[in-house]
């Protein structure tokens, strides 16, 4: 879980909230009709640009945009590099029994292949490919959130041309025209709450997620193929410690950095 | 057919209907001339655009936007896998009769070629090249669709500045402003919601039938090309599954997921 | 000559009109020093941005761009299917005699070549190098149009503002705010038709007449290159064809269609 | 110098003229404050933005866009094939005498190399690297002039409500409304004009200048490696003739034509 | 350091501070509330889209634009030719010592491991592996800065759409619209300079920051492989130079030009 996301999400939903308050009260702010056509209008847009099934997994996307806890690269580098110290003293296949302790279904797929013997240009194929298509999975994730980033906006604009044609359609009230404005303008408000606050922050935060994972998956694909060529163990370390950030190279207890 | 598109259309024009009709009558936003400066606007500018010939195209590409049928990827595998078993069992001219079950074109072609006895490199480039130019024909029909959504809120914005210089120029009734802005207005409103609540979110889907149509085409390369291999139809189904979501690669039977 | 982009231009000019009658007289939208700073500022912006030489080139580019008759690529296949059988029937000296019958001058210098009996890779070289200048040279084209639709719209925005510090300076008399009002917009409204009735449309119908040609040269290209190697007629046949939308395959009659 | 560039600034210049002095007295559009806030915020930026040594090169740059010559690439693949006649007729030692006759800097460099004895392989990634180098200098000082034509529309809008703050705080006396807008809208004005009429053209018109001084140093990296090869004249007159565009292979006489 | 990023930044806020002072008091410009809402908004959705110790990296990063002493290509060529000539004369072995004299760290791993023997491939390989790795940090760190010039303006914009329909939800005191009205624009103007002060032209730094350290990096890569490959001194000299823009070839005492 990245804890940044939630404080990000709930400290920006708390100064927008003290900016109402000191303006006024809470209710001109809040109109459910106003909701339901940019909540609703974003939905509907979104969901005519996807396959249902694909929808559907929305509240899926943001959760895991929320709460996936990142690998830590050094960590992995390490168990990489023990991995090739037993491949290397005991043979390939003694890496059977270690499959066990390791999380990673990526990496045990990999170990997998090498100890049962497949061949290391059939190993990095299927490795690459399932790598491609997770990176196709992730964009079109990110392209979900985007749409809600895109589409919010655009209804808030709708349902303030549609609230400027009423009230202009009927000043026969001039004291009502400040009120009517006021009613016209929270669409627009809310389009840019709902894609500044919560889609846009989120699908960027998707992309980095996606990066991440790259990264991680790169370095394993890297070091099966390394433990399967029988590489020195501290050749292994090197080559995979040029795809960690300098300064984590040597601290390597801080966790959550990326 | 995708239940969700038209799910999203219809939803999304419900909700300004709804908003139209809470804020007063829905006369004051239809008026015939204004649809006719978007709508018509917006053709014309596509027409000039596109050769006849593609422009004419239009309603089949809305209807295959909406209609098309999507390949389960992993129905797809499966009968690959099929296919490289009778292959391996019976020989590959054993094909020839299992042709007769498929359904889709492109697979046919593929087989149709590999029992034919056709060099591997030479089925490989002609289907790749077919595959290429199907991703040039979908980018110009999402084209097409990219075309309206950006003419028409053109066209929005060029009505509403008629209005407006109409409305300005003929200031002698004051009463009369409200209703010439309003009227002015309600082309930017109708510019806003071809674009987004239509065109827009049909362009997105039909990038996404084409990446989806592109995935099931790469798949049949790979498969035909491991067919005419000989290759063992266990490595076939372990290639060919990397194509395909993790999640779906146990739950076989939801069909509407890509 | 492409009938829809002369309806496109002339429907979008035709339904403006009618906008503008019917919100009033059309002596209000036409003003002549607005015209002035609009047209001439597009075009002094686009003039300062390209070489004098190939800013004169813009009315043969727009000339081109409407006129051109697109290459029907089913009667491409099969003119080269013929000289794959005079090649192979005859020899490629034969081809000597054909070259008379055809018109395309990328096609006959790539005929007169195999027939000069230059090395395959020098051809196919030259050709390509020609192909990419040619692409070049339409990005250069489709940019001077694209130069238009930008600056027209500055330019729109520039002369409105000069018209509403005109006005603000001076309103003593605030019967004169509207019209003064009124002729600021003038600009605005001048920019959005130039750029959305005229050089977008245009720059997207280049780009597409340029996507065509581009694809009436590959396959010259990738027919030549089979005409030298001596390859069988049908298989030529089979491999050009990928090129051709599946739907041309059958219906060889409809020319317009790309 | 291309004399279209100044043209285009000056015409620019005189049609934004003629439009103030239409709409009343110049008096109205010259501020003083108005200009620095536009005109220095912008310098501000882009020189926040660039290394000093970068920035200072501004005037250079803008100097270069506007005066420099153009190769024209007829006359310089006429030169190599004299170039490769002498080779071929008198070895390429002879190139030595033929250097001082040339003008090009990089072509000297080239020949020279070719005399010397240099591998082939080394002449072409010294000559590439250099391009390549070329390339990314090119895209920084366009990078300079898009930064300008960036930031002076954003300081535009920073003074524009900068002044339209003041206006409103401060509305006691009616009659100074319009007088306080107008002064606003002159720094949107300025910084609109600013972009408009000189950076961003100057920006396209570096990119251009830049697409053909690759063209021509590709021309020459070409040449010089057919005159190392010793091919035969003719033949390097018909590949580097590719790079021309086909009107000008015939009319060699028009200049300044690219 | 590097001044003119500090006289940008300084330059910029002055100008502001005149456009201020010259139409009014600066009380009017300052609203505790109003700069909470939009740099704790901005703050909040750009944490929310980094992780947490990515997000902490800001200052850093900020620090790192303004303060970082570029290395001068040039005299970087230098110190490789005399590494190169060492190589020459004494042996790789003897580069041992010169070391110590090396400041930069890359440059001092390229060349230990020259001296350790190793692969020039994998000498290559881990280089060219740590400096895409160095380009994605950089990416990254520039998205930070982005994100911040993204969301400070749509902040600004949601802070005026508060104040707006606080104001015209309580309109009975007209002399108070113009001041609810200045108050509203104040977020926006936060946002815009926020943006164009000081997120974006930093952005801008970073990305040509990142550019000057990929070339140096890359001029080190090629001058250890040389430097392995025992390269003659002058070839070294000629090769890495073409990387260095040929008016600081003979000007070399230039040092903060790049």
């Amino acid at each position: 879980m990245d804890i940044a996301t939630i404080i990000g999400l709930i400290l920006g939903a708390a100064l927008v909230l003290m900016a109402i308050l000191l303006g006024g009260s809470i209710g001109a702010y809040v109109d459910m009709p106003s909701m339901m056509i940019v909540i609703g209008g974003a939905s509907a847009a979104t969901m005519a640009a996807y396959p249902l099934a694909r929808y559907l997994q929305l509240p899926s996307v943001i959760m895991k945009t929320i709460f996936t806890k990142a690998t830590n690269p050094v960590e992995l580098v390490k168990q990489l590099v023990e991995l090739a110290e037993i491949a290397r003293r005991d043979g390939i296949l003694a890496l059977e029994n270690a499959v066990e302790t390791i999380e990673d279904e990526f990496l045990i797929r990999g170990i997998q292949m090498a100890v049962d013997g497949s061949d290391p240009e059939v190993i990095e194929s299927i490795m690459e490919t399932e790598l491609e298509n997770l990176m196709e999975r992730h964009t079109a994730g990110k392209g979900l959130l985007d749409a809600y980033g895109r589409y919010a906006p655009a209804f808030g604009m709708i349902g303030t041309l549609i609230g400027l044609v009423a009230m202009l359609s009927n000043m026969d009230d001039p004291s009502a025209i400040g009120a009517g404005m006021a009613a016209a303008l929270l669409t627009t408000l809310y389009g840019a709450m709902l894609a500044n606050m919560m889609f846009l922050p989120l699908a960027d935060k998707l992309a980095l997620r996606s990066d991440e994972e790259v990264l991680i998956k790169t370095i394993i694909i890297q070091g099966v193929m390394s433990i399967q060529a029988g590489d020195n163990p501290r050749n292994v370390q090197s080559k995979l410690m040029t795809f960690v950030p300098p300064n984590q190279r040597i601290v390597e207890d801080d966790r959550e950095a990326a």
